[in-house]
Order: C-alpha cells, then sequence, then structure tokens
C-alpha cells in the first residue's frame, strides 16, 4: 500500500490521454500531471536537448514525492528513458515499453509498423524494443512531423489531413503490417483517418491506453487504500498559461479542468 | 561609426531572412545571431511566456555588447515588443514597424490583409502601427498556425500547402486588399503559392527584407567603417543543436554556414 500520487509527464497536452485511462482504471490514485507547454514540441529537437528537459521534468514530479513516474511523451520515452533510466531511483515508465509490449503480443504476421515524431523515429527505440522480444518480427517506420500541427489546429479528418496520412502511411500500408503503433499521444485523435485509411485488418496501438495497463503491473500492490479527497485527487502543472491548458485539456481528458492548474517555472529544475 | 555588431534574434531560422538582406544591403556589418531552436515556436505561446523568452534573448545579445537589436521574429516583435521597448537603452527595431511601414507606402486602395501567428494576429500589432499612420486603412488579420510547419516540413508548394493556404486566405482575397503582410518570417518560402492564389493585384511584403532597409535609416551614421575580419564577420548562436541549424539554416541564407555556430544555454540569461 502506498498512498504518495502517481507523476505523470508530457511536453504539452497529449499525455492527458494516459491520464484519462489511469483514471479509469486505477480510480483510487491520486495524480499529478506536468505538461511542458512552455517548450513543447519535444518530437523536433535534438537528443542532448530531450535529455535536459527530460531531466528536468522528472525533478520536478520528484519534488512532489510521487511513488512512480509515467512519462506520457512518446519522444521522452523513446529518446530519453533509456539513457536516464538507472539515474533515478523511483520507478519510471514509459510508453513505448507500454505499447511494444502490446504490439508484440496482438500482431499474427510479426509485420509492425511504427509511426512518431522525427525524434521518436530516429531513436529507434520502439524497434530496439520490439526486437529483444521477438527478433522474427519485422517493423516499419515513419516519421509524421505534420500530424501534431494538424491535431492542435483541428483538422482531425479532413482532406488536408488525408493527403497527408497518404504521403506518410503509404509505404506503411503497402508493406502489409498488421498491427500500427501510434506512437506520439496526439495521433489517436486521428484515428477514425488513420483506421480508415490503413483497413480493417490493421490493429491500432495507442499508447496512452496501454500505459495505463502497463502501469498496474508496475505498480503491483503499491495502490491507495482509499481515494483522497475530491479536491485533491488531480493536480495539473504547467510552464505555459493556465488558461489555454484548461481550455484545450479538456479535448484530451473529455471532462472539465477547472481550478486544478497551476503554473511552474520548469527551468529551475 | 561604431563597430560594433549587430544583434540580430529569432524564435529559430525564420531570422534569417532578415540577415540575408542585411548581409546585402551593410556588407560592412557584423552581425551576431540568436535562434532560440530549444523554445521555438513561440507563435503558439501565452504573451507572458513570449515577454520572458524575448526578454533573456536581449539580454543574451547585450551580453555581446551589440550596438542595435533586430527583433527578426515576428511573435516577438508583436506581442514582446511593445512592451518592452522602454527597458532597454539600446536601441531596437521589430518586423512590424518595418512590414508595418512598407504596407502603408505601397497600399493604394487601403485595404491591407495581415496574416501571422496566432500570438502576432492576437496582439494587433499591426493594426495598431498601421492605424497610427493612417486611420482610414482598413486592415483584414488572419492567424495561420499551419503555414510554419508545412515549411519545416519541406510544403512549399504542394497539394496540402494550397488547401490550407484556401482555408486561411479566402476571407482576405475576397475582402479585396491590395497589400498583404507576410507576418512570419517562415511564409516567404510560401511566397510563390500565395501569390498565385491571392493574383497580381497583391503586392507582398516580406518582414525580413523590410527590416533590413529600417534598420538602414535607424543606424543612422553608427556604421563600421570597414568589414571586420572573414572569421570575425558572422556569429550565430543556437539553443538547440548546432548540426541541424547549420543543415536548415543554408535553406533561408542560401548559403552554407560552417564553423560559426555555437550553443548558448538561453535559459540562464
Amino acid at each position: 500500500m502506498d498512498n504518495r500520487s502517481i507523476g505523470v509527464f508530457d511536453s504539452g497536452l497529449g499525455g492527458l490521454t494516459a491520464v484519462k485511462q489511469i483514471m479509469k482504471l486505477l480510480p483510487n490514485e491520486s495524480i499529478i500531471y506536468f505538461g511542458d507547454t512552455g517548450r513543447v514540441p519535444y518530437g523536433t529537437r535534438s537528443k542532448e536537448t530531450i535529455l535536459k528537459y527530460t531531466h528536468s521534468d522528472i525533478n520536478f514530479l520528484l519534488s512532489h514525492d510521487v511513488k512512480i513516474i509515467v512519462i506520457a511523451c512518446g519522444t521522452a520515452s523513446s529518446a530519453a528513458l533509456p539513457h536516464i533510466k538507472r539515474e533515478f531511483d523511483v520507478p519510471i515508465v514509459g510508453v513505448v515499453d507500454a505499447a511494444g509490449y502490446e504490439a508484440v503480443r496482438v500482431t499474427k504476421n510479426k509485420r509492425i509498423g511504427i509511426i512518431g515524431t522525427t525524434a521518436t523515429i530516429n531513436s529507434g527505440a520502439y524497434q530496439k524494443y520490439i526486437n529483444e522480444y521477438d527478433s522474427e518480427i519485422k517493423t516499419f517506420e515513419q516519421a509524421c512531423p505534420l500530424f501534431v500541427p494538424l491535431v492542435e489546429n483541428g483538422h482531425f479528418d479532413t482532406k488536408v489531413t488525408e493527403l497527408v496520412i497518404d504521403e506518410y502511411l503509404r509505404d506503411i500500408r503497402a508493406a502489409d503490417v498488421d498491427t500500427l503503433i501510434m506512437g506520439c499521444t496526439h495521433y489517436p485523435l486521428l484515428k477514425n483517418a488513420i483506421s480508415r485509411y490503413m483497413g480493417d485488418g490493421v490493429q491500432l496501438i495507442s499508447p496512452g491506453e496501454e500505459v495505463a495497463k502497463y502501469l498496474i503491473k508496475k505498480l503491483g500492490g503499491n495502490l491507495r487504500h482509499s481515494p483522497a479527497a475530491e479536491q485533491d485527487r488531480y493536480h495539473y502543472y504547467v510552464s505555459d498559461s493556465i488558461e489555454s491548458f484548461e481550455e484545450l485539456g479538456s479535448i484530451f481528458l473529455e471532462t472539465k479542468i477547472n481550478g486544478q492548474v497551476s503554473k511552474v517555472d520548469i527551468e529551475k529544475y
């Protein structure tokens, strides 16, 4: 039994898809979320900068005495987590392990597609993780740098989105994969359009959903015995404007966030 | 006569379009450029965060004893410059003044379109500047948040770019403007597609070009008497990877940058 909070961070808002699943699967738990909205996006930055930002994000969450940390950011999970895991005593769970694990479990023809930010794809983290489980699995990677801006500007299922999906996913579809890892927390918001393009035979893996299931395994018995009072359950911290987080956050979380968001000067951590 | 350097900053690479013009019009001058590639983009952030970042960018350039500062970033010029101008002793020139001045000069029908990042358009800075000169001019604004990602991913003149241009510029074209301010340094890279869409009768204003002309006026006699040695002329600083700046920077500058780029920890300024 452990009544401390679960710490979750993402480069911005996308990690709230993971938070939503954690709330659903672990309703007793308290959550502290940090969204690095002042320095988002991570996916286009160098590995060195992603490491630096990931360090400060983890240090901030540790200052709140969390029992476990979930990296809900595909970029930080793939580009930084393998390098920093051993530097901290707290257990750290990333979306790569979670989504990679699920993809290996569901593929039948051993052909898995992986899409993500440029930094995620360049890291090769998914491929490495999957092939450690099963070296016979063939992976097909593609960076999709326009997907995040499309989502953030409401292009969920437009003609523009269709054209960009065709540009990015044509080769992966032709490679006859039966499983596609949507390796960035924004991508599930394009799920309808991606699913239509890939066809019914392709299973889409959402990191936000998988990380919650993975977290249960990692926590073992270290759960809360009963929920904290309503006002202490969920706390959100951001490095840019509170207002825009409250507004956009509700799209990802599908519920209102009000009065629970604080601003933090992340450059101090 | 003043042999000190000209300081130029931008949120990233786009400001190099201004640097290119300054090199051309003021070939004797030395330039120190800072590109905040570790915190780019500014255009989607809150005014408070843009102010904070602009402060640190200026402080960094001042640590190099520059004689004048050019804010080549449309967002920082419009959202921050009016508020911080009086805080510093050094003269500061922004792209808003430069491009606004030119737009007022060239419009015949007194109808000017303004496009920029969300923060630039929300600031209302162009409209304010233009109407101080001539209150009869009507302005038509539109934020174009997908233009920067399109440019950065090589979509200069594709079907996707055409559709997004139609989405953003339809109303401005219908408003019968004869002048369009491309209020973000990335946008001139879409010039062909924008010009075709708007038609021959519409004059496009590029901030990078205008700010160099405006700078000459502001510098007055404070020019260098002769050029510095080749290796001391141009210095570039970035807050993320040097390699990717050298690579992408050459697209904006249309010349190779090698060995003149250094990394700076901008969070310390």
